[in-house]
């Protein structure tokens, strides 16, 4: 097994999941971890993972990051048939590969590459991202965490900026989500009164346009008295390029593009152009690592999926996905099951119409009720002084 | 009572303290908040205190930001009387401020007002800040809680750096402290392994070298393979600007300068001149309001400062300031003492030389001891595969 794409709170729960149910197969002679994703496993750099105390794991599950070690290795000419020969040399017959869309079609060609070099190999791969842009699956674990932490941390900041409102009155928080709007869509989670933060939200499914946010900042300024804004860190204009950036500042191996901050960006055009002071809060990394704010319900679906795929590839299924399926009533509940790779593989699923608000600068209600159960229970009970006037 | 300033985990902590004291003291007839600070005064815009449910209260104690609402108000020609007035008006004769360096400027003027308009005012001072700049006080409420979060977020960010420190191999965590380092300091608190994050630490107190910079981090990325920084908000160069900046791109009324991220800046750099792909997270205001992460001994102090407040007015102290005083020994504990206004207002306390390491790129161990306690226990028992090579 490898870990693969960004890290999350949940990834690890995957891991020690496959190592546990892995162990109690009779069948299974060993639980080989490789380094850093595929970059690893084509240096030959693999570790023993059934030599792991009981006691690591139990820690490990609830530490974030990708304690094998993470990659973002785009396959070069001659990978695919180097991984299957040294995954032949080590008899491995069970390749579990944890990531998102990136590591999902590389599982799928290493199941492919397989079945024409003759090798009987079962490929599960176990959904992992924040970004919860897997399709078929109901969501995908890594993602109810991240969407814990912009909850909170947005209810936090606005906070903030409510009792700062007459000094700092405009707060833009930008969130990950590389070219789909959950986890900026998340932060509308921890809103309990319209008066709330956040205000506005604005996802890279809708064409940004700065002058209309401009006036949806005003507006809401003359309305509620302070403005807390959430925007996706690629948010675009028309243009099709990241809202304050001409081309990105870097590109990936596999072509996804990083940008200077919008927010940034955005803070300088509120202050200059609405008179209005305005600070921006950019957690970076910090919103995706957090276990003191991950989701409990992301973590169990985390392990339970990594339990489900070795079970998946004892049972003979292979070149598939293992997912989360929601099921009907009142009660959340998901059942799992797996797909063809072949569905998932390079499928981005960006968020639906009628989770968008009309005008696409909020989320809609059918949104929150998806959204909420993943989150693992109520944010932390604030409250606010009844202030009778004297 | 009002709270002034930036706004904390710990802030409504100390108002609740103020409450709830004030309410056992039967010579105290009524408990009146002021709205945002003296500005709120300046209005007349009083809420009463007295009438607030004990179960607002006890939430409020754990509700971050400010309650009252905060302000930045600085005193025009005039105010003083007019504050006095107001007070005089509505016979209130114990004026308890919590803030940080510029609220207890203020204080110390309305004390002094007040005796020269003969009007018997008892104004006591409570600590709050989260850059802990406040002198003779061991350390002031607020500090604790976002020391805390930043010892845990730079462990988190930076073990997501370790898991992908092929492709990002630099991290830059810029945060809050004004023109102290104690914020930036804290990150060293959740450094349990000489080779884990973070490996860099610039501190106001320090001038900054682009070029030292680079250099550093170019050691440790040979050394360790990736690099961890956190970088205090106005690290300044020898001109005496925030780095990337060349003036200022906001003052505000106490002239206080706001700059552009730094960090922002030398990931750029970074990037440019090393060729080690950079990021950074700016967490912004969420770091100075995380209830999910504040410290327990910081909220305990400052409900007890609050408290204390209540009873020097009672005993007929004024224009002073409580303090915590740590008692020498094994185990920590601080006692409450006070302190005249006049040793506090305007002084700013500021890393001192024994807490910053030699070349000013880390802390020492004695800054450890002193701020250990302050974060109210361990952090979260992460774990590392022990990766028994096969």
């Amino acid at each position: 097994m490898g870990q693969s794409g960004g890290c999350t709170a949940a990834i690890n729960s995957s891991l020690v999941g496959v190592v546990e149910e892995a162990l109690r197969h009779g069948e299974i002679e060993g639980v080989l971890g490789t380094l850093h994703g595929v970059e690893g496993l084509l240096r030959g750099e693999l570790v023993d993972l059934a030599a792991e105390s009981a006691e690591t794991l139990q820690r490990i599950r609830r530490t974030p990051s990708a304690a094998l070690g993470s990659c973002r290795h785009k396959l070069q000419e001659g990978d695919l048939e180097r991984i299957v020969d040294i995954l032949r040399a080590n008899n491995v017959r069970y390749f579990l590969y944890i990531g998102g869309n990136d590591s999902a079609d590389t599982s799928h060609r290493v199941a492919q590459t397989a079945v024409a070099e003759g090798y009987d190999l079962r490929v599960i791969s176990v959904p992992k991202t924040i970004d919860n842009d897997l399709p078929i699956t109901d969501h995908c674990p890594g993602y109810g965490s991240i969407a814990r932490f912009v909850a909170q941390s947005t209810r936090d900041a606005g906070m903030d900026t409510e009792a700062m409102k007459r000094y700092d009155p405009v707060k833009i928080i930008e969130v990950m989500g590389r070219n789909a709007g959950w986890v900026a869509a998340s932060s509308a989670l921890g809103k309990s009164n319209p008066l709330d933060a956040p205000h506005l939200i604005y996802l890279p499914e809708s064409v940004f346009s700065v002058d209309r946010f401009l006036e949806d900042v005003a507006r809401v300024h003359r309305e509620v008295g302070y403005v807390v804004v959430v925007l996706s860190e690629t948010v675009r204009d028309q243009s099709g390029q990241v809202v304050g950036n001409e081309k990105p500042c870097f590109v990936d191996p596999f072509g996804h593009g990083y940008y200077d901050s919008p927010a940034a960006y955005l803070s300088r055009v509120v202050t200059r152009e609405l008179g209005l002071r305005a600070r921006y809060d950019k957690p970076g990394t910090i919103q995706r690592m957090s276990m003191a704010l991950a989701s409990e319900t992301d973590l169990e679906e985390a392990h339970l999926l990594g339990r489900r795929a070795v079970q998946l590839a004892v049972e003979g299924h292979g070149d598939e996905m293992v997912i989360l399926v929601r099921q009907p009533g009142p009660t959340y509940r998901c059942l799992v099951d797996s797909t063809p790779l072949a569905n998932v593989a390079n499928v981005e699923k960006r968020m639906p119409a009628e989770f968008i608000s009309e005008g696409g600068s909020f989320v809609t209600r059918a949104f929150i009720e998806y959204a909420t159960p993943l989150i693992g229970g109520p944010l932390l009970p604030y409250a606010r002084l009844a202030k009778e006037p004297l």
